[in-house]
């Protein structure tokens, strides 16, 4: 494939829930695989369509629960495949026969194991290959850090810009670590391209924010719990430092804002207290603080065993949300005296689908993909944080209703 | 204060909810002072009483929402340490006047500066010293560790005998790592007697617990909770690798009955999965592991920066709870591959108190107190789990309701 001159769409996108395309303005060739990643929670998928002049890489998400739904999406991407593949005019050098493309589903995460049966029994003729998921994820992530221009970033609600974006790597990219937040969380270690290890891990995770937001408050959908934790005030949970000490603990320099204990001014015994009502908003904001700053936490801790001060974030779990990336920034910045750097990205979510669509081929390398960069400075580095909100990838699987699916599948070429 | 011969009570205890004495043999001469921790959940008392030969140390708890009972409490302990005093036989060495004792109250803990005009209001006549906590912390829990036997053990429920005591330390006791679960998590690096620091903490700690479960189950209390816990399985409401991966994923040692992520199976979205009703016995089982492992983890990752291998847990936190022993054995055990050891303590919510009344005067240093460890071997290491759950010290606040409170004021002495 080749990705010279690859950059983020910057399309106006209606749906706040749609993860932007990537263009490929020097990538002429039909690609026909498709790529999914099949996780605990969310079913992520990666496709190619070729426009006039170049192609587009696709990001979709669905819900595993729903993984019916999933494939067929993938049956219908593979139709419309065949049809492109019989309009496509012969290549211009007559000389070549016109090829057959191979169809070929790469398949990745635990789904593909979990699933293999159901996918190969769906999709007829098409050969469904496993890839290992951490091979995957790694791919892509080098894929977007060294190939993708606006695409990696830092967070800083204290920064009147807050979203920062980082230069392309071309060198100096290893060491790294990628903290990849699903359902659950994994943490490896990359020290060359092929080259990691899976060092820690947490079973607090997106799964965990989720399901206890579910279980707590009244929302009902991702977008809703977010948004709900925006008003929250945590601190009528959450027991701090100051509700303890009645003012700072200077010695050990805990300020008296630090939070002691998330959730320590719920549970009083044998009190009425119990069946106080606590609200919604500050239960939200208690549970995203929760667990974002123990992800940060464990991150910064493995980071500083294994001598590493990039830490990139990624998987479903940060959907571009303010309040998430500030506090997982906050962690390891705090953690670390300022010392490493929390690393964001636009397509976060579908790093190992795009690894897994990458495997099929080995990528051409660009030579020049500079023009992008220098012709082009996006919106998000403005004064308004709302304006960077709407700028950053916002995805939301609720997208793919099944209604929506089938609206979809008109448009995909 | 003559340490010499000092045991842990082993007298029958009627309630669940009783701290054990420590037995002073030696100690023949009246300690007037009493010693308080109000941490942000309880308050904890330390006092002594003087029996016929020897004296005894007590251990009492209190909820710090009602201080002002703890406060009561105390003031009822001066009054009868009054009395005690002038029925007191006047010293043998006649040449000596009678000595009047200073009355001393030592307070440690955020609620030592929180209350402390309360206190001082409250207790006329007596001088309110405040000691700092981490400080008492590390006293409280070297007298532990160096003076009682049968006080330090280890807990592995795959033993027969999952209660192990540890030998009393007498040298190469440091560096060690004290993490300290109350409400929130302390955790100290301690390189001498009187030198540590506080290298991190978290606020995932025994108020989240409490707290997440106090809304999300029925009971009302710590040991309903507790108990609740024995009998769910968090197999209903975490997913595993084998959920996501349908067998282990061998490839990165992950095997099929790890917890991927906690909550994991109890947000769908848009599905009526959600008024599902999860039960509360699953809830409490997923919420203890999610807390101990995660505590574990981060000790461990701590332990592992500054190179230490002994980790001693000590707060309110644990309760002599085995699953929540065990979680935190387990997780110290599997990430430092055996390599480290977690340790416990009978009176581990009071290492601050103990601290704090030891700061008194220094403590007479012990040249022989084997006698006890040498004749006794007590009942908890026995095959049968249930027995060595009795023998743990099981302590509860609920014990000081305003009528245990009045009926305990009779037996102080």
């Amino acid at each position: 494939m080749n990705v010279t001159g690859a950059s983020v769409s910057e399309l106006h996108i209606d749906a706040r829930h749609e993860t932007r395309d990537i263009v490929l303005p020097n990538q002429t060739e039909y690609v026909s695989q498709i790529a999914v990643d099949i996780g605990g929670s969310l079913a992520k998928i990666v496709y190619f369509t070729k426009g006039p002049t170049g192609g587009r890489l696709h990001f979709k998400k669905f819900e595993t629960e729903k993984i019916d739904n999933c494939i067929e999406y993938i049956v219908n991407l593979l139709k419309d495949a065949d049809q492109h593949q019989s309009q496509e005019p012969r290549p211009q050098d007559m000389a070549q026969p016109p090829r057959r493309h191979v169809r070929v589903l790469k398949a990745t995460g635990g789904g593909a194991y979990l699933y293999h049966e159901k996918l190969t029994a769906n999709l007829p003729g098409v050969q469904v290959e496993k890839e290992d998921e951490m091979d995957c994820l790694i791919t892509g992530l080098n894929f977007f850090i060294t190939e993708i221009p606006y695409e990696v970033f830092t967070y800083d609600e204290q920064d009147p810009d807050p979203m920062q974006f980082e230069a392309k790597l071309t060198d100096e990219l290893y060491p790294y670590l990628l903290v990849n937040i699903g359902s659950g969380v994994s943490i490896l270690k990359v020290t060359a391209s092929d080259e990691y290890t899976r060092v820690s891990g947490t079973s607090l995770g997106g799964g965990t924010l989720w399901g206890l937001m579910s279980l707590l408050t009244n929302a009902t959908s991702f977008d809703e719990m977010l948004d709900m934790s925006v008003t929250g005030d945590n601190r009528n949970v959450d027991l701090l430092v100051g509700d303890i000490y009645g003012t700072d603990y200077t010695k050990l320099g805990l300020k008296a804002t630090r939070i002691a204990s998330s959730f320590g001014k719920v549970f009083r015994m044998g009190q009425p207290d119990r069946n106080r009502e606590f609200q919604s908003p500050d239960i939200a904001k208690s549970l995203l603080f929760m667990v974002s700053n123990n992800i940060g936490q464990i991150a910064y801790l493995n980071a500083r065993q294994h001598n590493v001060k990039r830490i990139y974030f990624g998987g479903c779990f940060i959907r571009g949300h303010p309040i998430t990336m500030n506090t997982l920034s906050y962690a390891i910045n705090f953690w670390s005296n300022g010392e490493m750097k929390a690393l964001f990205l636009r397509h976060e979510g579908h790093l190992g689908a795009t690894g897994a669509f990458l495997k099929f081929r080995p990528i051409r390398k660009a030579r020049h993909s500079f023009s992008y960069s220098e012709n082009f400075v996006p919106d998000a580095n403005t004064n308004d944080p709302g304006k960077v909100y709407c700028v950053l990838e916002d995805t939301n699987v609720e997208l793919v209703s099944d209604q929506v699916l089938d609206d979809d599948n008109d448009s995909i070429l």
